[in-house]
Formats: C-alpha cells, structure tokens, sequence
C-alpha cells in the first residue's frame, strides 16, 4: 500500500516539475505563477506547497536529497575501502540515483541548464550549490579518511572528479543525445580523472603513431 | 617612457579596485555608486570609465585578460610537448600572471569571492564565466592536439584541473593565509589531478602504516 502511495506522489511530483518546465518555456520563468504550474499540473496550489516551497525549489528539486544521499554513502567506507574505490562507489551510485528518482529526460535536463545559466533569480542559488555541495562533500571525504587524506587531498578529489564529470558532459551535449551516451560521456571523464591526467600524453602517443585512426571529435 | 606611463595606468587601475572594494565592504555593492570609487581613487568619473566599463566589469578586472592570454598559450604548443606538459606550463604561467599582475592581495581576494558568491547581480556572471571560460580552454586544448585528444578528454582535463585547484584552495582558506602558501595548496592540487586520483589509495595506505605521522588536518 505504501508503494502504491510512494508511486502516486513521485507521479505528481513528476508532474508538476514537467508543467513548470514547460511553462518557463512558453512564458518566460518570472512571467509563470506557482497557481498555474499547479493548474497546467492539475492540482491545487496547496498542493503544490507540499512538494515544493517555491519555483526555485522546484528547479534545484534534487539537489539538496542527492547531496543528503551522497554524504550518507561517503559515511559508509567499507574495511580496507581504499579512497578511489569510495569515490568510484560514489560515482556509481550517483549514476543509479539519477535513473530511480524518475528523473528528467535529457532534453528537460538540458532545458533546466539553459534556465539555470541564464536566469538571474536561479544563477545565485545555482552558484553557491555548487561550492557548498563541493566543499561539503570534501570534508565528508576528508572525515572517511582520518589520518589518510588531509582535507586538501580530499578537497582536490571531490573538484576534480565534479569539475571533469560536468565539463565533459557540457562540452558533448551537442553529441550525445540519449541518457546512456550521457553517461558513458560522463563515466569516461571519472575514469580519466582516477588514472591522471599524464595518462593523456602515452595515449596521444599512441594515436600519433597508429595515424590517428577513430578520433570522433 | 612608455614603461612609466604604463606603470602609472596600473597604479590608477590598482587604486579604483582598492578603493572599490573598500567601499563595497563598507557600504555594501549595490550602494556604492561609480563616483565615489572615482573620488575615492582620486580621479574623475571619465577616468573611471576609461578603465573599466562598469562596477560589475572592476570586479571581475581580471577575468577576460587571463582568458585571452590562456587561449594563447594553448596556441603555442611546441614540437613533441605533451598534453600534460602543456597543461603544467600553463599551470605555471598562470602563477607568475597573477603576481605580475600587481594582483589582489589575499585578504582583497577574499573580499571579492565573498562579494562574488553574495552579489545577486554578481552571481551569474561568475556561473556564465566560469563554465564559458572552460569550455573556451577545452576547445583549445582539444584544437592543440589535433587527433591525439578528443573533446571530451580535453574537457576533463580542464575541468579537472580548474575544479580541483579551486575547491583545494576554497577548502584550504582558512589555513592558508599568505599568496604563497594559496599558492602552494593550488600546486599540489594540479600535481595530484595530473598523477591521478587512485595515488592518494597508495599514500593513503602509507600512512596508516606509518601511524600517521604529520597529517596537518
């Protein structure tokens, strides 16, 4: 009974976020009133309150529940876990967290960056998200790790493997258009980031001396 | 001669940002009209407007610049240089600008990040010129080594790179006081983002054998 009502409330929750994107779309996101996300939704305005405490909620909807998910995970490090194989659990993890939620396809992912990037109301909060969540997840890294990684090492873990993850996917988006490409995209950039960067140079190498056969890009 | 005169526009450039940002600490950003960083600088609103377009251009003075000149050094690989080796000499080169620059000082920094991550009307064009900037690195990087790294390699290098310097220098900001030791925090952050992540399992395992010995934090 608790899974069908779990069900039915991620529907409406669903629901409301695919009417307010499509609203912000049409209108404009000032110009869109919560009473019409709730109405294009077919619920009441109250009801909306119980999902989400404003617009801007709505569009950061999963940050702060994924960052709770990922500082847990960070505060499970296994007998013997070494800090790579933690981050790679983490990393996975986010991967599967992104399929379950019922989460955005890849065109409304891309419409809400297009949002977030140019929406003077949004960039503030998208800005300090992004730091905070950082930071807060390097001291939890930090916290894994006593006596073994200092919070610079940590701190260095958490930017780079987040800075390569979304820099790679921004920098493909023209490419990859399903979620699995996404994310093979995405994988590839926590890989690298895990082996070093020097390991670019032995490839490039390589790719010279094979007359650089397969390149996509 | 003209080396004089060029030192005497640094001079007034140095005094208009100084004086800015006194004020803004002061007075608060938005309070804080163009002339009265002028006469607070000692020179006239023309004079002000022959230096920077607006408020908002002051505080991010630096920005563009840097980017112009990182865009060239990524032009200028030379015969057999790698894409590691490239990186660290760009790496380097960004350190010797910033002092050359007659750049902020670090308590003047952290007046501006503070300024940056607070200001409604700052906010979003650090989002923009933080991912915008990347992605202009990562292209030039990718066009530097044509058919030995592809974009999305490319783009994980710089994101990684960026990333990691700046959370370890965020992370670090209270134990680092002096430009030097900032500097020294962002050194070992690219040093362990091109060795990769999976070194920190070895050290890590290290000093667990060692007890631990000076762990600084």
């Amino acid at each position: 009974m608790a899974g069908l009502r779990e069900r039915k409330k991620q529907r409406t929750r669903r629901a409301l976020i695919e009417a307010a994107l499509r609203l912000f779309e049409e209108k404009g996101y000032a110009e869109t009133t919560l009473a019409e996300i709730a109405a294009e939704a077919e619920v009441s305005t109250r009801t909306f309150f119980s999902y989400f405490a404003s617009k801007e909620d709505l569009v950061f909807h999963d940050g702060p529940e994924r960052l709770e998910k990922a500082l847990a995970l960070l505060a499970t490090r296994r007998p013997g876990e070494t800090p790579s194989a933690l981050l790679l659990r983490l990393i996975e993890a986010s991967f599967d967290w992104a399929a379950q939620d019922g989460d955005l396809t890849p065109e409304e992912a891309r419409l809400r960056t297009r949002l977030i990037m140019t929406e003077p109301a949004l960039q503030g909060r998208a800005l300090l998200l992004l730091f905070d969540s950082q930071l807060k997840l390097a001291r939890a890294l930090h916290d894994a790790f006593p006596g073994e990684l200092d919070l610079v090492e940590a701190a260095t873990a958490v930017g780079s493997l987040i800075g390569s993850v979304k820099l790679a996917v921004m920098a493909n988006l023209e490419h990859d258009r399903s979620i699995e490409q996404i994310w093979g995209t995405a994988r590839r950039a926590a890989e690298l980031t895990l082996g070093g960067l020097r390991s670019l140079d032995e490839q490039a190498a390589a790719r010279v001396r094979a007359g650089a056969p397969g390149m996509a890009s």
